[in-house]
């Protein structure tokens, strides 16, 4: 029971009080009816269903009717009755109603048509309150509770890695400064360059492009944690699969080798698109309907599936050999694009691919290196329709062959010293990796813009709201 | 069964296989013995009990003896035993060690002495391998998890709110700002300003303060959010109470009166700190020994009393006939100091208080005002030691009332009218409440600093790691 005596639509609508007195409260969906009688849908994001409220007309003030337009806000107090007509199995017969706040139809720019989600993503204050982004935002709570309970249970500890970074030791994208410098006039030293000793930290600041590795320190002494928090990138990339504010997951593990690494990211992925099948079925439904009618058929099909698992040198073998005519090249050294990785997996394979073995030069300096001197521990997990979901990797824990890595690429070793303690003091075998969670529900809500699994998304010239 | 046959030290101190072979793997905290037989204190963050591994120096090299000092991470496989001396009820008799990684005792800062908190802040990379802060990021994950468990129990979504914000609008703090332009050589216009059309979003940006407002937008849809991310203040406040970065939880409820809305945070209150109680004891009693004896006594105290709750005027009127010498002045109308809050709470009434219907000039513009046209319906938790824990209130949802505060306080229109059109369309009653997470982890740990609570702290001059 909710304050004021409340039920969630969600619980009506699975109630077996027939013939008891409710309260309901919620968003005007629809009206329709005749003179004689109205019906009411009505929505309270507890569920994508709607309860239908009859209303006998003569049985209130007809300006009061008048008021009840899509998009107003309503208390119901009636009878739960069985229902007929509605598509639910109970229905209310309303004895009184409350209107909270009106909606003019002339200006409500939700009303009952279909609207592109174009228009939609320009009144995203609006736009929870339609069916579609009800399911999607429902799905993303329950993805990111799943993601939580996966690693309390397994014992991880939840690392809250910093977002305001002084260093940009990473390297993975462009980044956002974060000052409070008056940029009309910032103050110079004298010759003449921007004096970042009198900014707010006392030096030049950025915004993260991932918490790995600080995720690491906390790996060296929790032996399990995991991140899961925004991080950025200042790229001016306007395509659908790009925001320049993000989510991302970043567990990280000690005593993990990359075989490891593979067991916990396959069964994180599966884990996680079970719980949404198990959990939030009627919103998939409606996104299969709509949207993506191969959508659970996907989704069932990953969690029943072994992953396929193959050294990137084998892949670039098959891609060579598939005849296929790709738009970017293939040879040995260079990195895959979305096409090769979609080829593997859609047509080649049919299933999810876990690459390994990439070569060094077009990964990161912190991987693993391994014995044959070219490639890395690296792995990425690729999905059908989305490509790569997951990036990670064992981790070089030799004090030595990293620095080797970090003076080879130039990293500057001042922004590094804490992360080089780590391989100083007690260094251990370990790995870890990244879940972009847009990238996640891309491939759980089968929508076809990450524009369209964010709340409020940030791009190019857009941070409205 | 961890990766490797490992099994981590909080298992291994509750299994109850004595006489089987058992793998566990950490790091050393301590090695002592004389030179027929050594004990090694290994511990790996899982729980902040240590195991014993008794070394029978003649069946082991000695250079690899040698090697093992405070912090050298180590495999350790080893027969189970019960334990006479160790203060566990099991340690291990070593077969075999191997040394992932060794720590030289000269350079490796953590030695077994007693270190200042101020000396680990420098060390923040490697302090989360001590008793303290293995404790205190052990909470610091139970509570967030329990935030999380709480909500979603209660049919509350999950919502990212944005970090990047265009707006201004709450007016909360000081703002960071947030720029991919060229401070060297930033654009300008012709009358010579900053021109923010060229700079990513096309205008200026800043980190968030407060996720509320779009938090509102959601819960005018979905009922029942939550939020929980990074906030931002650019103070320049060099306080043990305050941090440039810090996270916060700001659940927001349609539907639910001012006395909900209390109803709500003293159960959320209660519910954190019993599952801190019923899952953090080890941690909690080496906090409870080491910091602050009257920490767990403390935490049930809270737990088993019922909050007083009183409107502000009484406790102005309290606080004026009590007679005690206070710092800063106290009359109707002047916000409360932190001497005050803990006063009332400490003093007075010896329990938490929820204090509501402060002047509508000390609070924000959104909270709902009162039929009286001075007080609005804000509401504060005010803690023991703490002070105030919870700021929060009914929000004003008419929106000619809301508009005259807008107005009144020249907050700019064209910053407002996604918020203003949840009063326009379909408004409704509504509260919420904002928890900063490191002042619940203060008063969960007892630390007496928000830069100890945290991993990796943001202060004026300190953005390191």
């Amino acid at each position: 029971m909710q304050p004021g005596g409340r039920l969630k639509i969600k619980d009506l609508l699975r109630s077996n009080s027939v013939g008891s007195e409710v309260t309901a409260k919620g968003w005007v969906r629809t009206k329709r009816g005749n003179k004689n009688v109205a019906f009411i849908a009505l929505n309270d994001g507890s569920t994508i269903n709607n309860i239908q409220v009859v209303v006998e007309v003569s049985n209130f003030n007809e300006e009061l009717l008048k008021q009840i337009t899509t998009g107003a806000c309503l208390k119901v107090v009636g009878t739960l009755v069985e229902s007929v007509g509605s598509g639910q199995s109970v229905e209310m017969l309303a004895k009184e109603i409350e209107i909270y706040g009106t909606a003019d139809a002339n200006t409500y720019p939700l009303q009952k048509k279909g609207h592109s989600l174009e228009f939609l993503r320009e009144i995203a204050h609006l736009r929870p309150r339609t069916n579609t982004f009800g399911a999607v935002l429902r799905i993303r709570h329950a993805m990111a509770y799943a993601i939580h309970k996966y690693f309390n249970d397994r014992g991880f500890f939840y690392l809250h890695t910093p977002i305001i970074t002084g260093s940009d030791a990473e390297g993975a994208g462009a980044m956002f400064q974060v000052t409070t410098l008056d940029l009309n006039n910032p103050p110079r030293t004298e010759d003449g360059k921007i004096d970042y000793t009198q900014d707010f930290f006392g030096k030049s600041t950025n915004l993260t492009v991932s918490g790995q590795l600080e995720g690491e320190l906390g790996a060296m002494a929790l032996s399990e944690i995991y991140t899961f928090g925004p991080t950025f990138r200042a790229e001016n990339s306007n395509t659908p699969r790009h925001l320049a504010e993000f989510w991302m997951i970043e567990p990280e593990m000690a005593f993990y080798e990359i075989v490891d690494n593979m067991n916990l990211a396959e069964d994180f992925l599966k884990n996680l698109i079970q719980y949404a099948l198990d959990n939030c079925m009627e919103d998939l439904e409606f996104l299969n309907k709509m949207y993506d009618e191969e959508l659970i058929e996907r989704l069932k099909f990953v969690v029943s599936n072994d992953f396929v698992r193959l050294p990137y040198t084998e892949a670039i073998d098959i891609l060579m050999a598939s005849g296929h005519k790709f738009e970017f090249p293939v040879s040995w050294g260079l990195d895959l694009q979305s096409e090769h990785e979609r080829y593997l997996v859609e047509k080649h394979f049919m299933k999810p691919v876990i690459l390994t073995d990439y070569p060094k030069e077009i990964k990161a300096f912190y991987m693993k290196q391994n014995p044959d001197g070219k490639t890395v521990r690296a792995m990425d997990v690729l999905f059908p329709k989305i490509g790569e979901i997951i990036g990670g990797s064992q981790r070089e824990e030799n004090y030595e062959k990293l620095m080797d890595r970090i003076t080879e690429l130039e990293i500057p070793e001042k922004d590094m010293w804490w992360y080089l303690d780590t391989r100083r003091f007690g260094t251990a075998p370990h790995s870890g990796f990244g879940l972009g969670f847009e990238r996640l529900l891309l491939f759980v809500t089968g929508m076809g813009n990450i524009r369209d699994v964010i709340p409020f998304p940030r791009t190019p010239n857009t941070a409205e709201f």
